[in-house]
Formats: C-alpha cells, sequence, structure tokens
C-alpha cells in the first residue's frame, strides 16, 4: 500500500473518528530528508491557537521523528508538549540519563550523529509524559506502529530547532 | 447499574484505553445539586499545568453540564475551550441568536432560570468548536450519552461563574 495510505488506515484505526476534510489534509512531514518511512511525522491538527494546540499522530512501525527542541521564542517560553500513547507503542528519549547502547529503538541507519539524547520512556496505550520546553527529545515506534496524541502550547514549527542540520521542518 | 458504574462503562466503551489509575479518579462532579444524572459531568483530566489543559470527559444520555462562564482571572484571559465530540452526540449552547422553543435538547426540570443561551451547537463524532473565553455555555448529550474531548487553556474549575446560584462547582 502507498504511503500515504497506509497512514490513513492507522489514523482510520485509531478507535477514533476523523472528518473526511480531516483525513484529506493529513501533514505528511519528511523533514525534508526525503526517506519518510524512516524518519517521518504524520499529523491531524485538531486546533492551534495562541493558547493552547491538540494533534493526533501516527507512526507508523519504527518510523522516527527525528531529535529536535523547541526553543523560547522572544518573551514566550519554548512549547510544551504532553504525549499521550492511544495505540501501540512509543519510545519516547529526552535528555538525562541513559545509555545509548541500551536502547529499544535502533537510531535510524546512518544517521547515530544526530540522535544524541537517550533517556528512555516508553509509552504503552494510556500511558504520557510531558516534556519540558527547550529540551531535545526524540520518538519512534515500536514494531506495530503507535497513535500518539499531543496536548502542548501553540506550536510554531518553524523555531523547531534540530540536531540534523539537513532537516527543513517546513518546506 | 450504578452511576459511577456507568460513567465508568462508558468511558471504558470509548474506544480509548485509560489507565486503572485514571479510571478509579474519575470526576463525578454534581455541581453540588444532587441531581447528577441530570444535571452532572465526568471527567478523567490528562494534563492541566500553567499553560494547558487536556480532559476526556462524559456525559450520560441526556444528562446536562449547567450554564457556566469562565471569567478573566487578574491579568489572565478566561479560559478557551475546544470540545471535540469523540462518541454519540452532544448539544453545545453558547451566547448568540437562538430560539428556546426550538432547541433539541430539553432544559433540566425547574431550572429553566439558569439556562438563558441557545445558540445550539450539534456536535457529532469527528466534530468540535472552540468557545471564546468569558462565553457562557452549557451542553447537553443526546439520547445515547457523548464522549467529549476537551482541549483548553488552564483550568481552574473554582473561578467559573455559574447561572445558577445554587451551584458549587468544587465542593
Amino acid at each position: 500500500m502507498e504511503y500515504q495510505e497506509r497512514v490513513k488506515a492507522a489514523f482510520q484505526a485509531a478507535g477514533m473518528v476523523f472528518t473526511t476534510e480531516e483525513l484529506a489534509s493529513i501533514e505528511y512531514a519528511d523533514f525534508g530528508l526525503g526517506n519518510q518511512e524512516s524518519e517521518g511525522l504524520n499529523l491531524i491538527i485538531y486546533v492551534n491557537n495562541d493558547r493552547y494546540c491538540a494533534k493526533e499522530m501516527v507512526l507508523l512501525p519504527q518510523q522516527t521523528c527525528p531529535e529536535h527542541r523547541h526553543p523560547q521564542r522572544g518573551e514566550f517560553e519554548g512549547k510544551q508538549e504532553t504525549f499521550r500513547c492511544r495505540k501501540g507503542k512509543v519510545y519516547l528519549y529526552v535528555e538525562g540519563t541513559g545509555n545509548k547502547a541500551a536502547i529499544a529503538s535502533k537510531i535510524p541507519a546512518g544517521k547515530e550523529a544526530y540522535y544524541t539524547v537517550f533517556h528512555e520512556i516508553e509509552l504503552n496505550p494510556g500511558e504520557q509524559y510531558t516534556i519540558a520546553p527547550d529540551t531535545k527529545h526524540w520518538f519512534q515506534a515500536g514494531a506495530e506502529g503507535a497513535i500518539i496524541s499531543e496536548f502542548s502550547s501553540p506550536s510554531d514549527d518553524p523555531s523547531d530547532i534540530f540536531t540534523d542540520p539537513a532537516i527543513k521542518r517546513v518546506q
């Protein structure tokens, strides 16, 4: 099945209802890297205003959202976000103690230099974790993929800072 | 079935996974009115910090969350919230044009004086609506009840202003 069809099918199997318009406007982020199956993220944005943001995210099996942080923007503190796993399994990595050699995920091939934080949090359905502002993080789905709800302060993708200098979050 | 068991069953039938701890700590709000089957709201709070809040709410069939608004608090603008219907149907009423005689909901018996806004928004699964700060609103589930996600700015229940002076949101 084509990549976009697999993503749509994953949203539709999430146990949640999406409108036709939402399914037609899924964001298939590839971060400008051209290896979407490995490094990519798929999103439905429910709301993003000047006070809060909520999204539903799909990761295909072992798909990875590359390491990044949300910095302070002028007078505004960096984005804070809460990930709640709805289905499947996701491994989240943040700054803190962690052993690169012992993590459950596999760093995307050839990208070792751009994955630098290894404090591992395993999220199964119903489990959640809040990522502090301006904290480096990346996440990878388990073998069955994952559906993750994100609740957060406002999103401003262009201000995200990725560890991999080749990444362009917004095309 | 007992009230709390019916609410738990509704959460468990929502197509979402909740932890044992979450199901054990559901908030069964009765607003101090003692007629919870008619006027009540049942909540699981995922996160409520100084920047954003997310909750899952259950209304039993025809159950009503009484009319209230979220006022400015000192320097902070009133709470803004986005309701997303996940299952069932909910009728939301906000300030604006509306015909009390023509609404789909039935105002709780004897409480007509405390329901004063009738601009009706019908939300079916996958549909959502954002309520502006400091706007009077109330909502009632359809015949099959409803599951509603709420994404919002921070929640501060004690500051809510209800139209019914008998209501105590926080006991």
